[in-house]
């Protein structure tokens, strides 16, 4: 395997430039703060291979739909993150040359990110056409403790002469979405204004109307001051200073650029303006120091609460810091508006901000180590579509309230027939979520204020897309796509309809419990949901009546109907050089081998994983998981939860690995698009989950930890109803140190434990 | 229903203007001639509703695929049917006011096509701003006789007053596809020239240097001589003249033009533009009447040869003559380089010429009006594409061959993995088509000297193509769509398994007898395809092996897999306003419906008539016909032959009106973008197979006609093996008359008939 980084614990280091991976590095070096996020790009110029990549979190843009042959259903728009205007830019020339890493002599390049403070360093030396030598630093940072400011310190250092140095930082709206679909430009100017050292550029979208005021200022710092020459500049969306001064020999001259960002969806529009030019003023007055000094203790916290450490093992180390990094670069759950798009602030592909992998996959993080209120906001965000998706149904012909498969706002916004019509078995992922929520925080008005209402339409919705089979009586469910993708418009997908009925059966079980316990407010909703007996009634024929498929002659769950049909190959039997499949293989071939994507039966296993024993577990993991190529980023961390439990620690550890380093090494071949953001959340799982087997039993926690045989010791922190809880797994012992909290029991390998207020609970590791 | 147009026997007439449907209208007045064609636009603007379309056969634009989400396997580009110079163009203005019938006044509008002589015919008076009115008269043909000619008359005659009249014919090249995916314009322009009375236009396309030379001549012929002012007009890819007379008081004065196409595909590039100025020449010097007279003769011999004339059901009669006409219009079978598009040159929709529809559809009606010669270039053009269609095989990791689902050159062009990947069953309806030439014809040479090769390569994708599956001892072909389309990517199309192993099995006949009958010509095609008996066996154990999906407790056929696990609703069941489902219903909802597009099962039972018996056909009909919905234009003549065959005379007359009269009542409600040309050979199929039962066996025709209630008589010629024979049915009697031929024998109801030379039988009609 190619190795793009150097390995280190709290570093991702790029030594020597790459020019033809360098939309790779650009991916991985991205910053984000929540708010907004930018590439890996370079402040200068750069003629090379580069994704030019600034976004803003919920400023989107509908597409027009672009699509071979139409069909009925189909969303006129595409909801695409875009491309915002450039605001790191700084263009710099040297004696006149410019500087285009990609032309000019570059020696000593490095690129680094620093997880633990969140920032983008570069150091390079140039050398320029008189063979001349001249060190550049570049220190960035976007402030998690403001989530509006970014900050650049640019150092120009001459070896050996005086040069002339010319600045140009700039501000440039006039940027484009290279996924575009009709290479239209999405953004039209609206106001701006430059002077010496300051200028300001707004920009909205051609359709939505979102504003974007962005701002700056900058100084320039020299050890030995020269005269400085400053011009402005100003174009179409652009507005920019040019600087000149002399450089003197071996002295750093300083440029720090401050930069505010601010939209309609925060301040009223006529305000955005003033906003920015406040916020780059304050910046600007405390200084990048002051700045960089209060974002990097906000990242201490952040470290605090959610770092996971691992001891002897300095790549999975990396592996597991960079993917909590990058989800606390994307998503803070401050903003009950925003979600966890699945590309985060790293790359445009993929539209929406919305996928069933928030539910699926990136909710247990956020719910474990962020707390009960930003798991809350996730919910809320989808009862707050629960119109929209009535409305999805509908379009559709069907009853009740089917979720979009990707949104911005509640809308579907995808267009694969066998995607947007078919992988319905999202719905289901909806409801889990309440579920999940509830089990692990207790909080069952949840489900009496918002839950019921979004399980009784995704039950609605999956009592009428049933078909009963009269010869069979049965119901099926007929032409959907799993989690598996690599399989379309099949029959009876196992996941599918045991999700289906699940979700049924947890609606009932709610419905009996609100009517118990919240009765006043139960009617209410009887009445507003127009719920009838005969309905209820209907759910539970179909509860029991609902077909399985099984392989009997093996005891395992059948994918979908005809699976046993297939060619039984496994993932071995594949040439090497035709993996990965979805870049070599044509559809049809495929769709009709065996080969999983992802995480399909084993996918059900996982959510319901009470209701199957090791044994059925191991038995379908044994059968599926060597025909699974994990094509999808969200594969190995699901199949490794579950090795972890059957006791497949190697196999665990290694589908660990390539979860934890997907982007790292660049393991899917994609990375260049960006990062695979959500299922850095399943890496998560695959520690917690998997290797320390944690798991919400009884209303409270339970854990049987393992450590895979080249690890030390490992530590992860878990906020649960009020406790903060420190799990150390060494070679001999599994510690549990309350944080915070009261006296409360717990459960380690089965067995129940007293955990004391500021105590600790030591077990031997169970080998 | 609606109705569009007069019924008549030999004329569609349009009267008064119809601004909100006038595409429709455009569409069914297509005037073509194999070489070009052009809608039923208006020489003078027209600022309302219209696709302007005027196509030259075999030139073709590969325009950039349009796709949603990219698969591995897709064409890069799409090859489309283009639009080209307009020549018909005369603008027209009376007294200074510009006619266009979308704003001028207008009364006593007609537009007719007059089928007997392939000519268009509009009439109308114009009433201008001051209430004068004018009749226009305007007459326009594609000659048959000389493909690289049309001429138009165009007639002005002011009623009660005199008039100022300024024509201004012209050639535009400054057109585009409306379908052009990313609105790029073709063509680009090489020459132009104009003098009074005369100019030519020569343009190419962007890619793959098509070179079309346009030329014009004219004259203006008045009853009553006027000084005539001529001025010449040059624009971008534009050339005209702007005559300007005064037409005296109910004086006629008439606009003749000529026009000439010649391209690079039947010239040298360098010689188009003389080619086409000494045709233009040769045309104007003949004059409009002596070119009309040997168009309308070439015409009166086409029907000679292919009328089919029906006595008491006008609608019927007006319908399978349009049918015709539209066929002889399209393809005329003297371009080997040619095939029958699936608009011909009626509209821009669909890309390519060549669909599975030539040989399951078109070939019959080709083989019996146009002779063998015809038919067999309809053979050569697909043996011609033999590498090609390897070399999509290979592109889809498969051995063999498959041909393209939409081809110009022998290259797939469509993209929709469904259809382009999976539709696989075409590659079985080339096989189909050289068995039934064969047999047809008796040429067992064509086996020798190309079918065979075909016949091989095809075996080999289907051989690579199933799945063996050991727990059942069967071979599946999985992950296929079959003809119909309302299902896409399901397991074991009952019509592809059987066509798979049929293809199989010809091949194996076809060796057998090229071993017994030419020696040598076999051993060295066993050389050159690399034949061996390993390979013929594993064909052999395929055969044997095959499995066919089957419903066992109704005794027919299973349309795929799983087929009997739908919801078995019939379409009286649909509510009116959700038909047709294409237009209104998700494709999800379609597909897991048991809504069928087309004949699947049925077009098996059409196709291996031989092999099912009645009471099969019966039962099979019976499940699936009132299932189908025929929203497929190939649907309804299908089954209309296989109703007329197990006695369903009602059915099959109402399914014979619905594909004769498909675009004349717009019943798919497509008609806009152009007509459905190769359904119109399954009309023909539906009276000359089914009401009239012929079939070839053993070498010679067998008919087993009737007559339905409301036809008094019914006629219809067929070529075959040297004979031309008239078969006539009346209420009372089969007559089959010898047009041309000796002696030989035929069969009437199962009874062997001599019909002599020049002589006839008459055969009592079976009730």
């Amino acid at each position: 395997m190619k190795q793009y980084f150097k390995v280190d614990e709290w570093n991702i280091i790029e030594e020597g430039l790459h020019p033809e991976d360098n939309r790779i590095y650009e991916s991985v070096m991205s910053l984000g703060n929540g708010h907004m996020g930018i590439r890996g790009n370079f402040e200068e110029s750069y003629s090379g291979n580069s994704l030019q990549g600034t976004y803003i979190a919920g400023v989107y843009y509908p597409d027009k739909t672009k699509v071979g042959w139409w069909k009925v259903g189909y969303p006129e728009y595409y909801a695409k993150v875009i491309n915002a205007t450039n605001f790191i830019g700084i263009d710099l020339y040297i004696n006149g040359e410019k500087v285009d890493l990609a032309k000019t002599k570059v020696k000593d390049f490095k690129r680094i990110l620093n997880m633990k403070h969140g920032y983008l360093l570069r150091t390079f030396t140039i050398i320029d056409s008189k063979n001349r030598e001249t060190k550049i630093e570049v220190k960035r940072f976007l402030s998690i403790a403001d989530k509006e400011i970014a900050a650049i310190s640019y150092s120009v250092t001459p070896i050996g002469h005086d040069a002339k140095v010319t600045f140009i930082p700039y501000l440039d709206g006039y940027v484009s979405n290279e996924d575009s679909n009709y290479n239209e430009k999405f953004w039209v100017e609206i106001d701006k204004w430059v002077e010496k050292y300051k200028g300001y550029l707004t920009v909205k979208t051609k359709k939505l109307n979102f504003y974007v005021s962005t701002a700056m200022k900058y100084s320039v710092i020299q050890d030995d001051k020269t005269e400085v020459d400053v011009e402005t500049i100003e174009k179409k969306k652009y507005v920019g200073n040019k600087i000149t001064l002399i450089a003197k020999k071996d002295k750093t001259t300083t440029l720090y650029k401050y930069i505010s960002v601010t939209t309609n969806r925060d301040y009223p529009t006529d305000k955005i303006k003033d906003k920015a030019l406040e916020k780059v003023e304050n910046a600007y007055n405390k200084g990048f120091e002051k700045l960089f000094h209060e974002h990097s203790k906000a990242w201490d916290k952040l470290w605090e609460e959610s770092d996971i450490v691992i001891e002897g093992d300095t790549k999975a180390q990396q592996g597991i810091r960079f993917n909590i990094f990058q989800l606390n670069q994307t998503y803070l759950g401050d903003d009950p508006r925003l979600n966890i798009g699945p590309k985060g602030f790293t790359g445009e592909k993929y539209g929406g901000s919305t996928y069933w992998d928030t539910e699926a996959f990136c909710f247990n993080f956020y719910l474990s180590t962020r707390g009960e209120q930003v798991a809350k906001n996730l919910l809320l965000y989808r009862y707050k579509h629960l119109e929209k998706a009535k409305e999805n149904a509908k379009k559709l012909g069907m009853k009740g309230a089917l979720y979009p498969m990707v949104t911005m706002t509640g809308e579907e916004c995808h267009n694969e027939w066998e995607i947007t019509f078919e992988e319905i078995h999202r719905n289901a992922a909806i409801s889990y979520a309440i579920f999940n929520y509830v089990r692990y925080t207790g909080d069952k008005n949840y489900l009496a204020d918002y839950g019921f209402e979004v399980l009784v339409e995704t039950s609605r919705y999956w009592a009428d897309r049933v078909t009963y089979n009269p010869r069979k009586d049965k119901y099926m469910i007929l032409g959907v796509t799993g989690p598996n993708e690599y399989e379309n418009n099949v029959n009876n997908n196992w996941y599918t309809n045991t999700m289906a009925s699940w979700n049924l059966e947890y609606t009932l079980k709610v419905k009996e419990l609100l009517e118990t316990e919240y009765p006043e407010k139960y009617n209410k909703l009887v009445n507003k949901l127009n719920l009838t007996e005969e309905e209820l009634n209907k759910w539970k024929d179909i509860i029991n009546k609902m077909y399985y498929p099984y392989v009997e002659s093996l005891d395992v769950f059948e994918q979908q109907d005809g699976y046993m049909d297939k060619e039984l190959k496994v993932v071995e039997d594949i040439p090497k050089d035709e993996l990965p499949l979805n870049q070599n293989w044509s559809w049809d071939r495929i769709l009709r081998s065996c080969f999983i994507k992802q995480a399909d039966v084993i996918q059900g296993l996982y959510f319901l994983s009470d209701r199957f024993d090791i044994e059925t577990k191991k038995r379908n993991f044994d059968f599926y998981e060597p025909r699974t190529v994990h094509e999808s980023s969200l594969s190995p961390c699901v199949h490794s939860v579950i090795a972890s439990e059957i006791g497949y620690k190697d196999k665990a550890y290694e589908l660990y690995l390539r979860t934890a380093r997907l982007d790292l090494d660049n393991i899917n071949k994609d990375t260049d698009d960006g990062l695979h953001i959500t299922s850095m959340a399943g890496t998560w799982m695959a520690i917690v989950e998997g290797f320390g087997g944690m798991k919400v039993k009884n209303n409270t926690l339970s854990f049987k930890p393992f450590i895979p045989d080249n690890w030390n010791k490992y530590s992860f922190k878990i906020l649960f109803r009020g406790h903060l809880l420190k799990i150390t797994v060494t070679k001999k012992e599994v510690i549990i140190k309350q944080e915070k909290g009261q006296n409360f029991n717990i459960r380690v390998y089965d067995e129940n434990y007293l955990l004391p207020k500021d105590g600790k609970v030591i077990v031997k590791l169970n080998k």
